[in-house]
Formats: C-alpha cells, structure tokens, sequence
C-alpha cells in the first residue's frame, strides 16, 4: 500500500489552539503545519490536501498536486477569491457543534429583542420595579434569509420556542412545520416579517441585500410596531449606512450584528453605544478546530475508499 | 334549565387589563368584577365561582356558598394562606401561553450565562473586538428543581436547544430524554448541576431550600468553574443573604432572580448593581387575563357537566 499523502494546515486561526487540536489528528498520515518554521523550505509537491484559513499566499504554487482544498471556516468567500485557488474540490466547515452554537446565538438574539432586555436593564440600572406590557413569541414572525445547513437549524429551535418561523432560499426548502419561500418569495417573506434573521454566505448574489430597501418591505404589524434586524451571515451581505439610517429614522426598532463589512468593527462605530443594538465580534458560531480536523479527516477517509465527497462547494454559485 | 351561577372576580392585577379581558369572556352567566365600585353592597350568596388575587379581605364571608375557587395565578402560596378560604376545591391557572412565556425566560437567562452576554457588554462599552473562550450548550449540565408544568416545559427546550438537562422532583418524573430524580436524589442533582434552575412552588417544604448549604453543593466543574442560579419560582424558596455571600465569595458565579423575598425588590438592593446578576421584576411569566378566563369558563364547563375538575391544588402538600 503506498504512503498516505500528508495533510498540509495553514489555519490563521489562534496558534496554540491549532497545535492542540493537532495532538491526535491524523493518526495515519503526516501534518504539515506551516506554521511551524521547519517546513518553511519544504517541498509541497506531490501532496494531496490542505486545510487552509487565510493561507500563504504562495501556498498553491507550492502545492501544486492538491486532489481536494478545505476551508477552515463555514463560509468561503474569503476561501474562494485566493489567487491561485486550484480547480479541485473545495469542501466547506459543517460541524454539529458550529450549528449548534449559531442556533444558540440566534435563539439568544431573538429573545433578548422579545423580552425587552435593554428596557430591563435601563429599569434596573435605577433600581425600577415595573413591567412592560409582554407580547410572547407566538406574537412574533421571524424570516430567516438562507436556511441552509445553519438557517434550518435555527428556524426548527425558534418555532419550539413558540415563535411563528418563515424562511427564504434560492430553491424552496422543505422544513417540517417551517413555510418556506424561494428566491421568487422574496417580498412576501419581508412583508411578514417582523424580526429578520440573515444567514447567507456572501455571494455576488448577496452582496449587499440588507439595506435600506429591503428594511423598508418588512412589516410593521409586529407587537413592537417595527422590525428586528439580526445578522450572523457575512458583514459583506449588509449596508451599514442603511442600517444606521433606519435605526435612525425608525424604519428598525433594534438589531444584532455578529458581523461587519470591515473586521474588526472601527472603534469609531456607532453601533457599539446604540442602546438597541446588540454587537458581538464575529462569535456567533466559532470552528471548533478539533471538529475541523475530524471532519477533515472523515472526508479524506470517504475520498480516499472513492465515496464523494460531501459540503462541497458551488465555485459558479459561489457557496 | 336552571340559571348558571354568575362568577365573582376579585383580581388585584392592572384593572384595565381585567376590564379588556372581561369583554366577550363568560358569555352565558354574570360577571360580578368587584373592581367595579356599584357591586359594593352586592348581596353574594348563592354564587358558586369566584376567580381570585389578593381578594378583599371579606370576600369568603360575603359568598359563602362558593362551590369552586380559581386561582389567578399558577402558584397559590398566597391563596392558600387567605383567611376563611372555603373547603372547596382551589383550580390553579395553567394555561399554554404562560408556559411558553416561562419557557422563553428560563432558556434566555441560561443562554445569557452560556454566552458570557454581560462580559461581551462590557467589551462592547470599550469599543473592544474580541472573542472570549466560548463552550457549547453541551458543556454544561442545567438542573431544575420542579419538573411541573413549567419545569418540563422549560427541560425540553433546554434539551432542544443542546444543553445537558436533569430533573429534580418531590416524585420522580418521566420526562422523554430528560433524567430525573426524585426527593431523594437532590445531592446527585446538585453535584452534577453547573446551572441550577429553580422552578418550585412556594412551600413548607421548599421555603428558604435555596441557601448557601445547597449551593454548596453544586458542581465546580462546568465550563465556568463555579455554577450560576437561575430562579423563577417564588421568592420565598431562597435565601438572599445566602445568595449575596456565595456571589461574594465565588461559590457562584452569577445568577438570575425573577423573584425575591419580598417584592417589589428594595430600591436598596446589592442586586440591582450586580454585574453578574440579571434582575427582572417578576415578569418571567405574566398570567394573560384573557387565558385566564378561557381556563377558568372551560373548568366551570367541566364542572357543570360532572367531569372531574383538572389543576386541582393539593391543601396538603401546598401546590
Ligand atoms: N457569524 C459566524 O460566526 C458564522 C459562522 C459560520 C457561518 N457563518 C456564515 O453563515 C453562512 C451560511 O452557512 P450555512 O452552513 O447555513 O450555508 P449553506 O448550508 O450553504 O446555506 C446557505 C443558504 O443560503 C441560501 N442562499 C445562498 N445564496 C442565495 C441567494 N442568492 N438567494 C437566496 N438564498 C441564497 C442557500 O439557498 P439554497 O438552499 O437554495 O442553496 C442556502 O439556503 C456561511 O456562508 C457563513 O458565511 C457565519
Ligand atoms: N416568576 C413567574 O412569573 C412565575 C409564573 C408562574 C409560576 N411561577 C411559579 O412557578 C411554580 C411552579 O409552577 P408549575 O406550574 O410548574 O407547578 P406544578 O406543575 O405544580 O409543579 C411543581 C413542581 O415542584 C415540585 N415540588 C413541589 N414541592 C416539592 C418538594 N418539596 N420537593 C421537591 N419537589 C417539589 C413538584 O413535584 P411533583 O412533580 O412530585 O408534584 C412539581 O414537579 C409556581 O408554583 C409558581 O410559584 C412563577
């Protein structure tokens, strides 16, 4: 039997993490850790893999045999713009533990715009004892734009938490007790809408589809007169400046931002201070590295015994 | 056919809200609302259903033949200590809506802890992008003493959503993938649980059982090294000088309290300041006045056709 073509990683994640995530992985082939100088001169050729995050830039002239490239990450817009991006499979970061962790973040946002928090936390802050008229989330239609692996997710736990649940896609999905739409259904989703959760990787497509337009169409019959913005998809798929002006003007009553068009969020953003909008640093649903390399190597296993490979990803579409 | 007994409402809640809620309720018997000043000298007798929240004192001397009691709330701790309540059987309100309501509380608050949402505020004031170690649902084990209504209500979702849940109950409760315990398994609950979620009603037996002895008791284990309070229940059931001392010294590491020992909360309170406490004003679960008649008529229903009378309060046990 010949030798198992090595693994080459070229994660720009946290360094430490990587190393640990290492320890066990791979038992039966080699890994090449590029972030470790010693293969800094190293010939990459004739291998067939790589797990790369914001690689090296010469990492595909380097390795000019890859069979298959995979991303670190859940989205690979980042991924698929490399220079040099070879035309083999590129398979995508999908993790039961990733998707649980989005689920959390959107249940979590969700319910914090339900329950009123920040008016909880103003009224505690001056030690006021007083309750607001409570509408529950039967009273509330959530419209989760991209109900892929992440977006179907969190529409089943939102619904057992009583929320009334719509969805939106390219192709119309079926999802048990969830009405769903495609592309075409665009307006009627929005037109229903009263909390909008976006779960779409950046495309050309999605490149800038929340903005102020699209807040205008969404539905203002909701029990707090005006819609929700909360996104965990890409900060490219959103206009900021549109969000600040309907949060200004009211067309929003309140959002939640786990992404940004420009990473790290300026210091100088004005969403940091608004009291109704929640910001969180790109968290919603980290990789878990040792899942990664798990789930790396459960594809290898199925590539190499000739069994296709799975979350591969649509170079034309774009995810 | 007899005329059907009127039904005697004596509720201290918001009196528009009764007022609204009145409209359209009970439509083939009287309403006698006692907020309404021309039933002052109402002569009472012979009327066999009162619906009742803090009641005038002379409320059971004025109607001396009622024949069932409805409770406005789902704990009766305070109906049961009425002076003069008849021997008669007290119906507490169970109903749809204020379960989910419970249900959105419990999950919000543990998601709350589980995100570190208070540690991402305080980054966010510092205009700071970073992201903090986060565990998964899965890393930590919710315990809830009361698997009722609301406790197995508040399991499932808690499970739905990923966390490990276990149950602790007078009597043992079988709950679908859920494991429960009962009277006598409260160690073992304890020293598995990092996240205690008190859903008891107020009792002989459960009056001051949340204590610095209990939390003690509580596993150190969890992702977070000390483990959070979450109560809901009544605020009789905890100690809160207990609860300062262990915040204070770091047998717990947080805590979310709907409930207090006396309500409303002091304005003087440490409570409120607290950065690793959440404060609402016994708002976890309002009672809907609406779905509280629907109850109260589809009780009388069953009454008036002979089928036994459902949310019975057992005198004896106190709940
Ligand atoms: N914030 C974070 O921490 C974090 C973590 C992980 C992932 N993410 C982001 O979340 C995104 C979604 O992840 P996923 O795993 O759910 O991806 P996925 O399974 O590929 O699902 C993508 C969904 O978006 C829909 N979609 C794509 N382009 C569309 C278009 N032009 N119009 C309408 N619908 C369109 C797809 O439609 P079809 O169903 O018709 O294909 C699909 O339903 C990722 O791409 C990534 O950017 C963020
Ligand atoms: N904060 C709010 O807004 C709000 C709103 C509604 C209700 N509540 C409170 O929530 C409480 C629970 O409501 P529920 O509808 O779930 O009540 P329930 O259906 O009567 O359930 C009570 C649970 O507590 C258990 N229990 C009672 N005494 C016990 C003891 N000494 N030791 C161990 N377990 C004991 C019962 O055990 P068994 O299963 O063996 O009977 C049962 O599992 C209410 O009583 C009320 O005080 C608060």
């Amino acid at each position: 039997m010949p030798a198992k073509s090595p693994v080459i990683v070229d994660l720009k994640f946290i360094p430490e993490e990587v190393e640990a995530a290492l320890a066990g992985a791979f038992p039966d082939r080699e890994v090449i850790n590029l972030a470790d100088a010693a293969h800094e001169r190293r010939d990459l050729s004739g291998i067939a893999y790589a797990v790369v995050w914001k690689p090296a830039p010469d990492l595909f002239s380097r390795a000019p045999d890859l069979e298959v490239v995979f991303s670190g990450g859940a989205g690979v817009d980042h991924v698929l713009t490399l220079p040099g991006l070879p035309e083999v499979p590129l398979v995508r970061f999908v993790d039961r533990s990733l998707t649980t962790r989005m689920s959390e973040w959107v249940v979590m946002q969700c319910l914090l715009h339900l329950r009123q928090h920040r008016a909880y936390e103003a009224l505690a802050r001056k030690h006021e004892w007083r309750d607001l008229i409570q509408p529950e989330a039967a009273d509330v239609t959530v419209g989760i734009m991209g109900m892929g692996v992440l977006g179907q997710d969190a529409a089943r736990k939102l619904a057992t938490m009583g929320f009334k649940v719509i969805g939106w896609s390219r192709t119309k999905r079926d999802v048990k007790g969830i009405e769903t739409y495609d592309a075409a259904g665009l307006d009627a989703v929005l037109a229903r809408t009263d909390f909008l959760v976006g779960l779409l990787p950046l495309t050309a497509e999605t490149r800038g589809i929340f903005n102020a337009d699209l807040f205008a169409k969404l539905s203002r019959r909701g029990p707090f007169g005006a819609p929700v913005f909360i996104n965990a998809g890409r900060g490219g798929s959103q206009v900021e400046a549109g969000i600040l002006d309907c949060l200004d003007s009211g067309v929003l009553a309140a959002a939640s931002l786990d992404v940004f068009e420009e990473e790290p969020l300026s210091p100088e953003s004005r969403f940091w201070d608004m009291p109704n909008v929640y910001v969180t640093p790109h968290v919603a649903a980290a990789s878990d590295v040792k899942a990664l390399f798990a789930h790396v190597e459960h594809q290898i296993g199925r590539f190499e015994s000739g069994l296709p490979l799975e979350h591969v990803v649509d170079k034309i579409a774009g995810y």
